[in-house]
């Protein structure tokens, strides 16, 4: 399920992940107002989000579906020297996103 | 549980929140150095992590310890108008967390 959130020039787009988990997208001027801070620059080197999938071909699945929504790739999908599949990709705000195949963590849907 | 990871110069030290989730703490040399992009200053503007809990004092505990650990307040709790009592702080990395009592939202433990 999501929701759109509007509260004066705050615009928030709200996904329900899971029991007791929202993933919500606002912008930095609004979190700037919100928070009492002066707009900072963008700066991709902040956080990542990690989506965790339970194949290599799930991995490039996923790169795929990124690449056509406009993601720009910053590491192509390889095999890691500590044992994982992932890549790397900036949604077009310059979020950074890892998709990657653990596979010594469980992944349940 | 947390678990730390060391690989390299790369540390993370990784919280199971609860099935399928994970938060983990890494730096920013780290997160530059793996995407393959350039270190950027910071920027605390990027996100918040928003903490729901089930009541006004339990916003204004989560607060007492948050300033006890260290924190800087940049909101202080209060009611806002669109019905959450909430508040905003920077963590010693500056990144922001919200603590938020919302009526309208149900928390299960």
């Amino acid at each position: 399920m999501e929701s759109l959130v509007k509260n004066m020039n705050m615009v928030q787009l709200i996904f329900d992940l899971q029991a007791g988990l929202k993933f919500a997208f606002w912008n930095r001027m609004s979190i700037a107002h919100d928070t009492k801070l002066a707009q900072t620059e963008p700066s991709p080197t902040e956080f990542t989000i990690g989506h965790n999938v339970g194949s290599k071909g799930e991995v490039d699945k996923v790169m795929e579906q990124a690449k056509k929504a406009g993601a720009t790739i910053t590491v192509e999908a390889n095999d890691t020297f500590w044992g994982v599949y992932s890549d790397y990709f900036q949604d077009p705000d310059g979020h950074l996103w890892e998709v990657v195949w653990n596979p010594q963590w469980d992944i349940t849907e």
